[in-house]
């Protein structure tokens, strides 16, 4: 289901210290996801949470989000606006 | 070892048909790379590399890849430099 932004970016908070509220990593370990479709971030956080994919920190936050609560990230993160320049470019 | 930006440069017209050479995915189902750290973009190169991660795509170009590949391709869109705009905020 297409999740809310408005409720992604309330659920955010939870995501902030690592991931930032602008979706810019904070921590170099951490991905950005601002501006990630919302298909990549829903199989990223579904991967986190069925196992597929391991990482200390999300395989215990992940098994704790409802399929709704990742279609809620993932609309927020992805509405975040992205600008991208090229060094020298 | 540090990748060079310069040469990850060459080495990522091999990605850009998915990830672009701004780093802005041209497919849902990619990843945006610009302005991820050499550190994320090193370690998630080598889980497509070593199996940990699995991708259709990457699971086949990653194992192609050596060690200083990773590095310069890493180096190369951590270069990228981003903004991020919330929207309303």
């Amino acid at each position: 289901d297409d999740g809310d932004p408005a409720v992604g970016r309330k659920k955010a908070l939870q995501c902030q210290a690592c991931h930032g509220m602008d979706g810019i990593a904070k921590i170099p370990e951490a991905a950005n996801l601002a501006g990630q479709s919302t298909i990549y971030l829903t199989s990223a956080l579904t991967a986190y949470k069925t196992g597929e994919r391991k990482n200390d920190m999300m395989s215990t936050i992940a098994p704790t989000l409802s399929d709704a609560d990742i279609a809620d990230l993932a609309s927020y993160y992805a509405s975040i606006e992205i600008t991208a320049k090229v060094p020298g470019h």
